[in-house]
């Protein structure tokens, strides 16, 4: 039954290197540190999370395809892995996946789709310095452990539909790995025409006891709470200035107290200038915190897989003793 | 005397991620949990331990070849790297080779011939969550620290002789790395002749008090535990059907005790049906335990290097308070 | 504004692996150990510390170039990342790059100018087993975290000079990531002219309180301690017999204390031998302390980018209850 392992899979490494000076106010203090990428539990990473990975596809005939992918986050200050210390080695991608005309399944740690929803819908995409809605959803000014709010889920199973004349959806359950706990569901709905794009993107998921690297909004979170998410996002491209919209409502309830709702709002722009794009957005979320945030900077393309960029974000939040600012001049370069 | 580093060695990145939804019942609580690939200290990995490779290999001329092999385990479920929290990341290989007519020296750390012995003659080769011998010789229920047993050598050296009309055998010696404290050793004949093929093995180790990374089928042993391990295996393929046996004798010597002896048989099938084999097999440790596990399953080949499969393990101890069970059904793709 | 991650940066994948027996005497038990490359905190890696890297290059158009080097360092006797035990995965470079016709700019942790200087002008390199100035200058015998003596820098920024006519200068500045703290420079010239070649290199580090993986010559410093070093190296290939000379004088002042002062003296020769090297190196330092060690090797080249060696070190100094020794016999593998 030994199969010899054979090179019939191209192997593809892949990812990219994002190193900035940044310079942060932080929130909690008042003090500033200038760093590279930023000094964590501050806004960073730059414009993008530095990442290596390695995938590779194999065709299976019959338009049948067996596809893996593999990924690990760096931070170029220290040259540490992970986006944060204790992070798994492939916390952006480890899993293995069947594709065909009925769609595709994939098992192991994969993104979030409502993570996915999230940054495709705002002009700073997955930026942990920049973006304000990812400042709003997946950053935690205080760290906690909410799985509900990972942008990856471990222990995974996804079922991706084909594109319908430019719409799919992406299902995704996480298993809890703990005898008697639920696992978490995240999906979406995507919709690409033209100019025009939307999203429709729901999570539903508890806190685990043993399940970790995560963060969330508002700080660490007990096990047993449940959190739902429900988000909307649109995109219009009138060229040269492009649109983002986002809405999200989300709603966390502790064993024993009132659920806890809150809603966010999103807008934003990628103007095209040159070789390069002007980028705004402004996040604000109400309901039981006010949390308001908004970040500009420009991005200048050296080619089609380098650029160099400058941003600043202000974020202020009635959680906060201080004004929680970061300013950056960095390089990306893809690979 | 600088070289400068050329390009002469073509490096391969080869390896396989395996990724199933399992579901097991655990021997201490009797709890049912599911998961992608099983919980550590439970079987866990699926079909086979998912791996990252970076080797090469270079023609020196004159017969002589240099080579090398770097091998990270990975675990899919949570993309965390190693068999488990603590593993080196280079856990699977991290060597140099030298080899020519007159065999091979290898350098660093590299697979027991014991381990290579056991993988061989079962049908479920390294399976850590389905091959029956693998749990009775190499998987901690309870986990501890026997060098002895670990299926990858640290510090170690290793001779390899040349292939004569289908039997080799290789030689290995771990030093301890600490003075005063005695290496271990490990060898194996390996025969292969058309459908039939057979081994010997035998290992001989000291517990270390700081060398780790492994486990052991009782728990852990205090420093200074000696450990002697005899193999035999055999397998004959009379087409579609494949049988395979294993006999094992292990004594365990720890200081001021008497030695405990383990006396393990396996007996397992592999039977070609179309694309795929069913697989089964049986493991029994008598002596100083009473230890039955048995396992069935069905692989089915997509490609020479994809395959989905489907398994299950039955695992009882009179040391285990409940029957541990295992099921699963995966996806392993090899690149 | 969002731009396809492209294949038009190739990908290399290179580094080496070095793994050798080797037998030390312990500086403070006076104990023999035999391991594969050493055991911290001893003398340990072999010729050359083993890595693997991955690189690339991007050209921009008009003499502009991109790119970027993520190194990890592993040890093959146990297979562990790293130089030692903590050490960030991309401890060697994590780094981005822009250069041109002005020179070069990199983002991110990457080698210190001095450390470049002081492996370029002796014999043994950067060989933490066998380099008698990489012993005076980098290698704790007890371990202390003082950023200025690392080999590599994190949270850095560095400026590379065109070559003028074999002459190259390099100045680096790290940013402390700390309010109040200041960072760390590093700085050197490099001259190169057929047979002779030269260097000065200048150092001014600050112990930072929060940045770590670090070595230094007297072990620990608390924070605040500031280090000035400055070298001078020469070296001249008088064909087959190869010379380095070095000189440094290390300034090191804690809050509350007289400075110290060092001085260090290194002198080396390589001496080609048919299809090798011999090699030799002795270096010793005085002024509050006296330390002196002496090296000796032969270095055998298989082939341009494999290599078998022998080498002793000798390493004597006040503060050792006993004599440092290290001996070893090893292969070096570059890919």
């Amino acid at each position: 039954f030994l199969i010899p392992a054979m090179a019939q899979t191209n192997v593809t490494v892949s990812g990219l290197v994002d190193a900035e000076v940044n310079s942060q106010t932080s929130a909690s203090t008042g003090q500033h540190t200038t760093s590279i990428n930023g000094l964590s539990p501050g806004p960073n990473g730059g414009m993008q999370s530095s990442y290596l990975q390695f995938a590779g596809n194999e065709d299976l005939g019959g338009g049948m395809k067996a596809s893996f992918t593999l990924g690990t986050f760096f931070r170029p200050g220290m040259g540490s892995d992970g986006r944060f210390d204790g992070d798994p080695l492939f916390s952006r991608d480890a899993n293995v996946s069947l594709s065909g005309d009925f769609g595709g399944v994939t098992l192991g740690r994969q993104i979030s789709p409502l993570y996915l929803s999230t940054l495709l819908f705002n002009p700073f995409a997955d930026s942990f310095s920049y973006s304000p809605i990812i400042q709003h959803t997946y950053y935690a000014f205080s760290a906690g452990n909410v799985i509900s709010a990972d942008s990856g889920y471990s222990n995974a199973i996804s079922y991706s539909t084909p594109n319908f004349s430019g719409l799919s959806a992406k299902l995704l359950y996480s298993l809890s790995g703990e005898s008697g706990v639920a696992g978490s569901f995240s999906g979406n709905l995507l919709y690409f025409n033209g100019p025009f794009a939307a999203t429709v993107a729901y999570e539903n998921s508890t806190v685990s006891g043993t399940s970790n690297n995560t963060y969330t909004l508002g700080g660490g979170y007990p096990a047993g709470t449940t959190q739902k998410i429900a988000q909307l996002g649109a995109s219009y491209d009138f060229a040269p200035v492009k649109l983002f919209f986002q809405y999200q409502n989300t709603d966390t309830t502790q064993t024993g107290l009132a659920s806890l709702t809150l809603d966010t709002f999103q807008l934003g722009t990628s103007i095209a200038m040159g070789q390069g794009n002007v980028l705004a957005s402004y996040a604000k979320t109400g309901g039981a915190i006010d949390h308001k945030t908004f970040s500009v900077g420009y991005d200048y393309n050296l080619s089609k897989s380098t650029d160099i960029y400058m941003a600043y974000m202000n974020d202020q939040a009635t959680a906060y003793a201080y004004t929680l600012s970061s300013v950056g001049i960095g390089i990306r370069k893809r690979f």
